[in-house]
């Protein structure tokens, strides 16, 4: 049996396939271009669809179905009229660290870019939610999350004006929200977080340039500052093939 | 202006479409649905899509598109021959806690249906993630994961036989495998956990008994003892319709 000896642990199970069912035919291609792109290095360039089927003897219909998926999971990416082997997912942490640090302990480049910083009376959910007061001066600032300028993400923080009420002045969009309110002295307590994965609308697909259809990984957090009283809501929303997050759990 | 005060705090911001994006007609339709599905109580039948159709004026397949994105979503779910609205997600903490403990705690019935127990020598890999002895006997006890008799999970646990030597002769698969750690005396230090969004393989929709391209929550896990040596390592498979996970973070 070549099972598990020929897998890492944290990969599907291959072996077991239960009796009443097949294999479909672009799965088999799939797992194929998968070992494939294993012996290959970030960026290679791998064989064409016509290649790819006639070296697998199937219809290009099935190579490129395989391929689709590849993309999708993140281990594959189209570059020009090509498709490359794609580099590892980021790991990003679940902590209180920002956006920025996260991506720079990876030794990659965060950015953001702004879409908009809007200003109205907190509306009820959101005051249900976070435990603003209704009606008081809210922020929403929303930006594009970068990493080594490919767009990875979207980001919206919902906070008070009164917190910050020079976000709109004293405020480069482009840095860090999180030292922003250490420079004001504003710091954190706890947060509760919550993870789920989401189909980006087509607004967001367009702000990220990812395809529709992509699985995104959305993010939810509602932080408390040490006195806990209400810091901000944020929703992020990260490529689900390009970022994974990571967590230390104690017993 | 509508935004935002007609909408909850997380979900997606629908105003400030770029100027040159336009909303595809699905997604104008999934939007109305959605508001219907808002109104609707947990269970209830909505329209056919042949009324959908008439309502909107649009055609049969855009309905179709917009209710199958609103069912990958967990908005919806199919049910016989109608399509129902469907429960909110299941809020499962990030933790140490056990699934059993977790899915209980929203008052549900966990449970837990064996696929195979297997004992093989640790490979390679296994022993350089979790710091297990290469060639050490080690179990791989892989179970569907149940909420109220649906099926909503695949966990595969990696364990050495040393630590639990009866695992196959004491342990009853549609228990807590973490109650019986702990009858063994075995407790948990910390544990590193990475969340992911990945596409089920085509073996494991057939044990979930999801669309192969619902995407899934894939949660790793390395655990250490109170002394830090290797207690487990487990691939959990999640229904990313029917789960999003939670954390607590601390400044």
């Amino acid at each position: 049996m070549d099972y598990p000896y020929d897998q890492a642990p944290g990969a599907p199970v291959r072996s077991g396939i239960p009796e009443h069912g097949r294999v479909p035919k672009y799965y088999a291609v799939k797992a194929r271009i998968d070992v494939l792109v294993g012996e290959l290095s970030e960026g290679a360039l791998i064989p064409t669809e016509r290649d790819l089927s006639e070296r697998f003897g199937v219809a290009r219909e099935t190579v490129r179905q395989a391929l689709r998926e590849l993309v999708l999971e993140g281990k594959l990416r189209r570059q020009g009229r090509g498709t490359v082997v794609a580099g590892p997912k980021l790991q990003q942490p679940l902590s209180l660290a920002s956006y920025t640090e996260g991506v720079r302990r990876q030794g990659r480049t965060p950015g953001r870019s702004l879409v908009g910083l809007d200003r109205f009376p907190c509306p009820d959910a959101l005051a249900a939610e976070t435990g603003l007061e209704r009606g008081e001066p809210v922020w929403h600032l929303e930006r594009v999350l970068l990493a080594d300028d490919e767009r990875v993400g979207l980001e919206s923080t919902y906070v008070a004006v009164a917190r910050v009420p020079d976000l709109d002045s004293g405020f480069d969009p482009d840095s860090s929200f999180y030292a922003h309110l250490r420079a004001h002295g504003i710091g954190f307590g706890d947060a509760d977080e919550r993870v789920e994965t989401v189909l980006a609308t087509p607004r967001e697909a367009l702000l990220i340039g990812t395809p529709p259809a992509l699985p995104m990984l959305l993010i939810h957090r509602i932080s408390r500052d040490p006195e806990g009283r209400p810091l901000e809501r944020v929703r992020s929303l990260y490529r689900g093939d390009r970022f994974s997050f990571t967590a230390r759990l104690h017993g």
